[in-house]
């Protein structure tokens, strides 16, 4: 089947970023075989990825440990209108862990309500670097995006 | 790893009875071997499942008709809390399509914004029956249900 998605420009690219903003998002991950859709608190780390905070002990932490391949839709739908006329930015990629040490004053001051669980010896962040992009600017307005294309490169 | 959630009661039945009512969600899907997250319509179908109306265009809807497993995490974060303190419910199982012809009236009279495109020939409706379910309903507060839990056995 043909791709009928568009690349990305610059309204995509704008629109992508403000979408990388959200404070939580949908987690897909793979668990035992079967796909698993999680809400999880995301971070943007520009260069990087989309950084998450997860318990060890969570069935989203335990599929990523077994299967790195992970994707994520940012945030959620704005306004009462028909979702799906709305924005919406798919990324697909893999996960790595990062160093919570080196992370903790930059996500508290972004996400002060983690401090509740944030030292927890159970929690790591995880790290999506997206291999891909795919936005979603309205109806029948699709794009592909690059990593680059999202600062996440 | 010992599995730490409680099974399901009267409280976690109401709480996931209340995050099926949505009207969108958050559709976790396998595409080419990697885990995919998109957002949907959905509509739940009593005893049946989860239905939502897919463009065979889609990058989702590719997917379920390569490998039928699949997740939804329906709804969003109400409020302005922490997202991770909210009760949030996923759903694990398997779509198959649905005669679409049958549910038109009873898909418009509950989406009606979605006869802008239910006719499209590209769009088909599938149902996701779960085979289980995680609800989260706050923090350290889990719980997996059934489908006869969620009325969607």
């Amino acid at each position: 089947m043909a791709d009928t998605h568009r690349p990305a420009d610059d309204a995509a690219r704008a629109l992508a970023a403000g979408l990388l903003e959200a404070r939580h998002g949908a987690l897909g991950t793979v668990l035992a075989g079967a796909p698993l859709v999680t809400r999880v608190g995301v971070l943007r780390l520009p260069g990087q990825g989309m950084g998450m905070l997860l318990s060890d002990l969570s069935d989203h932490a335990r599929a990523l440990a077994e299967t790195p391949a992970a994707s994520i839709l940012p945030g959620e739908v704005a306004g009462k209108d028909d979702p799906m006329t709305q924005p919406r930015l798919t990324l697909v990629g893999h996960v790595q862990t990062v160093e919570k040490a080196d992370l903790r004053a930059r996500w508290l001051a972004a996400r002060p309500k983690a401090q509740l669980y944030f030292d927890f010896a159970d929690f790591r962040i995880w790290c999506l670097r997206p291999d891909s992009a795919l936005l979603n600017a309205g109806f029948g307005r699709a794009h592909r995006l690059s990593p680059s294309d999202l600062g996440l490169g």
